[in-house]
């Protein structure tokens, strides 16, 4: 028995912040130095690195039980269900409501108890919770929502990703510029032939790995006052991290899925840097003595930055939507989401549309 | 196929914070109105409804994460598993680490992947996640454990309950002193006989009752400036939500197992109102058209508060360990575990030990 995707839905935040927008901000480095370059050419490199030109941030009034809600009817209706039939809503995010100009995270009660609300569900039999895993939450999500559905305890299951790292960066370190908002929604169910979710694999590395991405304070430490956490990441660990372990995982989960690699026709990954991604998808082609295939990763990180747990739903959510020309998918193909984040976590799986 | 718990630990502050302790508070009521009565008769109401005559507090230096450790150290040399050939560690909390003297919630990274680090687990495929759904939290990670156990997902699952409220709690609501700080842990495996969890029930009541529970200001108005978010509660409202729905449930879930109510021999529920707990169990009982049974419903609330998703377990491991004296169980025994908390969420477990 396979569980497939029903029904798809993202939400994309209005607000764009180009990165000329950043360049009235004080950049400090880790230790607070000054950086020898000028912003111009901070922002020219991190363009180069990164691959993003601008991200998109939630309007004030917004937070991510608001986009998660946006995101969750969109794969609803497009699934075309009664949101009554849902056994599960869970929800991926690392922060939760964070309201601007606040900096508390506000998970009480869960986000996934305040999309059901929102959706106006009845059914107490609908079961909300949240969970924390780092960027990878929304596909650790799917493979959660398929085990649920394969050990008979629920047949159709709501998977979110939503976060507002616009509420959690540090304005005074680079990395701010990475982050981004979004939210992206995800329905499950009982697959009725061979389509749907084929293998997958998870992993959490923590002996040296767990704080890669971490909660710290601001790199202005003329700013004494300031104790307030941020987002921070160790971004060259986090490159090497990734290049030595995703591949590994990606090549693990593809082979579980008894299929050929030149089966696979495209790898929706988790975009946090550009030249990072396409450096996992080379090494993942090596592993099977190939050359990356042309076209095999779709990126809209130009666009839309990292947006955490919501990239890869929303990135297939474009892609469904004719967003890439002239690339399509067709029933049969087979593709890859794979994902490395906070914990430091990864996880991959392989899915016949 | 059952799954059972073949290690269980819990760690109780060591920091006691008697009913008198509170005498020197300032409390008012939701509005910012002063009390009709003075502290001592506050208290002793308190006292009269709750139960509680005592509370844990952790020491300054220790957060969520680290009790959670301790806790599960206890549960893996209980189990004695070596820790590598775990393939979950799944925490429930609903604040995360909030240290001392801070406000903001640190979940980056996650509890699971900081516990992993502390238990200096260097297999990756230990796959480590947090999960957020009210004092429930425990209860449901055990029913996700079971889920990915009878998959294939897994065989053995690290699920730990910890939490400090008292990081979050607002020195002028009446309500801090029902709230409590602890951790408890457990393992689960594959069964190979017939005890294990042989039947669950989980809801989550959102279209009234989501914010029963919820993260709100201070009740001293005065403090216009200050904007923190803190641990609130409607007790009327849930202490009628509890008695309407939780009896529903455990009969519910109990039914599910096959067994005979008279089989029954405990019921570990979720201590957050000695009153209301036995007003629950009193009403499962006339259910079945029967009194509630004699030293059914073992409490340790007069000592311990509401330590949120470490009540059960700790309550458990307690029982085990022969706090309640003349109370035993035998293997073969039925019981059951019933929580309710925000979200608003309600589950139930029966147990053949």
């Amino acid at each position: 028995m396979a569980v497939k995707i029903t029904g798809f839905g993202c939400y994309i935040p209005e607000i764009v912040r180009t990165n000329e927008d950043f360049l009235n901000h004080k950049f400090y480095t880790e230790t607070g130095k000054d950086f020898d370059d000028n912003p111009q050419v901070i922002i020219k490199k991190f363009e180069q690195i990164t691959g993003i030109k601008e991200r998109r941030y939630v309007s004030d009034d917004l937070n991510v039980s608001d986009i998660a809600l946006i995101a969750a009817q969109k794969a609803i209706n497009d699934a075309k269900i009664d949101p009554e039939t849902l056994d599960y809503i869970i929800v991926a995010h690392n922060f939760g409501d964070v309201k601007h100009g606040t900096t508390q995270t506000d998970i009480l009660p869960s986000i996934g108890s305040r999309v059901k609300r929102f959706l106006k569900i009845k059914n107490h039999r609908t079961v909300a919770y949240d969970i924390i895993f780092g960027c990878p939450g929304w596909s650790q999500g799917s493979i959660q929502a398929k085990a649920f559905i394969e050990s008979g305890l629920a047949k159709r299951c709501l998977v979110i990703g939503a976060e507002t790292l616009s509420r959690v960066v540090d304005p005074h370190d680079r990395d701010s510029m990475i982050y981004s908002d979004g939210a992206g929604a995800t329905i499950y169910e009982k697959s009725d032939d061979d389509s749907g979710i084929l293998s997958h694999e998870s992993a959490t590395f923590t002996e040296k790995e767990s704080h890669y991405i971490y909660f710290g304070e601001t790199n202005n430490k003329s700013n004494v006052s300031d104790r307030t956490g941020y987002i921070k990441m160790y971004g060259r660990k986090i490159y090497n991290f990734a290049l030595s372990n995703v591949p590994k995982a990606m090549k693990s989960c593809f082979d579980q899925s008894g299929k050929d690699i030149k089966q696979l026709k495209k790898i929706f990954i988790h975009q946090a840097n550009e030249k990072m991604d396409e450096a996992i998808v080379q090494r993942f082609y090596k592993l099977y003595g190939l050359e990356m295939p042309d076209k095999i990763m779709p990126m809209s990180i130009d666009k839309l930055g990292n947006s955490s747990v919501a990239t890869i739903p929303t990135l297939y959510d474009l892609f469904l939507k004719g967003h890439f020309k002239n690339q399509t998918l067709e029933k049969g193909d087979i593709i890859m989401f794979a994902s490395v984040g906070a914990g430091m976590n990864i996880n991959a799986l392989t899915y016949q549309i």
